[in-house]
């Protein structure tokens, strides 16, 4: 039997699927990070791992994974030259390392032409039109990712010392944050001196609560979010009729916030991004595409 | 004879004066980083080998640190307990350390009223009425330092991805910018992978420079600038004859951006920071305030 790898990849975990040449999935399994521009060798070790224990989950020697090729979507593999480093060093006979974008937009769509605004502790926004794929977006938490988790946590941080300084306005929100913090105001730069953007985007969730229940400092930071949002959606140049999928942990706090135009053309995404990397890996190095495809 | 030591260290490089009990300056010398934040141990170091060379400089015995009461102003003091572990472990008989913005303050008014805006690779503000000492800002890069040489050089990179992705409009600064990494907006993200405050800050300049040129994304960025230290000083509740010092190494491009209201009343700081430490050095340990004082 002729087998296939999806592989989903990113900063927090590594999920792999282990899947028939036509893509019906067999075995599942998550391991650790796989941070590919922090740490290229545990990046490696993770991948396989979650692909060795997709084998055991489905009944198979995970020994065949060096007889597997593989569609690995990994974030920070547009940047540098990672993709061809790990490629290098991968144990599968065939692979290929796309972004965590294009699993997601390969997964959210399947056939289909429209975009997906993924929206997690980064953001990132693609759109597909026949054999053309743009993407706009996803520069990392210090210069870009405006709609992101890493970026409504940060500026929740930056209001909140405004608001001490007494340069704008404190709210409920700004003190709840600082409440956080003892009250002090140096245990939040404290904390920003390790923070990664995964910890400040654990505060979003409390800036879109606040934002629901009208504080202002909530609404300003959530609708700049939008904007960015919005404004990404107009760049990808999407036609009228062409949909688009949320995607990411901020996907279902965001939707009920976006103007008209876009929130009656949102659709449920078909599968997750590693269901559209196991979808490309057949395609690519299968029977093609996925029977519920 | 009774001597003082006043130490200035921060980020970049550890500056030290040993001085007579009266703050006349009798040798000067620079080491390296004093990050206490980041690296204590290394912090220590720095300071210890300043200290050393300062008296070297002065013709006197290096041993005599030992005898010696300092003051150190230090990037950094004002958070967590770095401070407190700092001065347990120093060789000096007795010391105070400060923050970088007190000496800075002690340094550019002497005795007088009044407050200084500190614009280089961060940005604080702070003033003094009698014994009364006030700061805000100085939050650090991430979430805070708004006018700052760090904040200014990551507006920068951040409007350059945008004009790229076609969010926002290109100019002959983001042209520019772009340009220097090979027109690949990658390679920006690249950057921000590894780089710190200060190289953020290295792109400062070109932004002012461009401003003066009209460039309109040069203006936007520099004008925020211009606000963020306006906002600071009117909440820090100067009064109308209460002289500014602006220090730093953006202090000469923001001076002739600011309102009229506060250009007319900006005045060159009376000494740096480092003669501030030796000042505050000479008051708190030796026999007063030193002859120029």
């Amino acid at each position: 039997m002729d087998l296939v790898l999806g592989i989903d990849g990113g900063g927090t975990s590594c999920r792999a699927a282990v899947a028939t040449s036509r893509g019906e999935i067999l075995g599942r399994a998550r391991s650790g990070a796989a941070n590919i521009r922090t740490d290229l060798t545990g990046a490696r070790a993770s991948i396989v791992e979650a692909a060795r224990l997709a084998f055991i989950d489905a009944g198979l020697d995970p020994e065949r994974i060096a007889e597997t090729p593989a569609v690995l979507g990994l974030a920070g593999s547009n940047v540098g030259t990672y993709r061809q480093q790990l490629e290098a060093i991968l144990p599968f006979p065939r692979c290929a390392v796309e972004s965590d974008g294009l699993i997601a937009l390969e997964g959210a769509l399947g056939g289909s032409n429209g975009a997906i605004a993924i929206l997690g502790t980064g953001s990132v926004y693609m759109m597909r039109r026949g054999d053309m794929v743009r993407s706009v977006g996803g520069w990392g938490f210090l210069v870009g990712d405006q709609a992101s988790g890493g970026r409504i946590g940060r500026d929740l941080l930056e209001e909140t010392l405004l608001a001490y300084d007494g340069i704008r306005p404190a709210s409920p929100l700004t003190d709840a944050l600082l409440a956080v913090f003892r009250g002090n105001p140096r245990d939040v730069v404290e904390f920003t001196t390790t923070a990664k953007p995964g910890d400040f985007g654990g505060f979003a969730p409390m800036v879109f609560d606040h934002a629901t229940k009208g504080d202002a400092v909530a609404e300003f930071i959530v609708a700049r979010g939008v904007a960015a949002i919005e404004a990404s959606l107009v760049v990808l140049g999407l036609g009228d009729d062409e949909p688009i999928s949320l995607l990411g942990g901020l996907a279902a706090l965001y939707a009920p916030r976006l103007s008209p135009n876009y929130r009656e053309r949102l659709r449920q995404p078909r599968q997750d991004a590693l269901g559209g990397a196991v979808s490309m890996a057949a395609r690519r190095f299968g029977a093609g595409r996925p029977a519920h495809g």
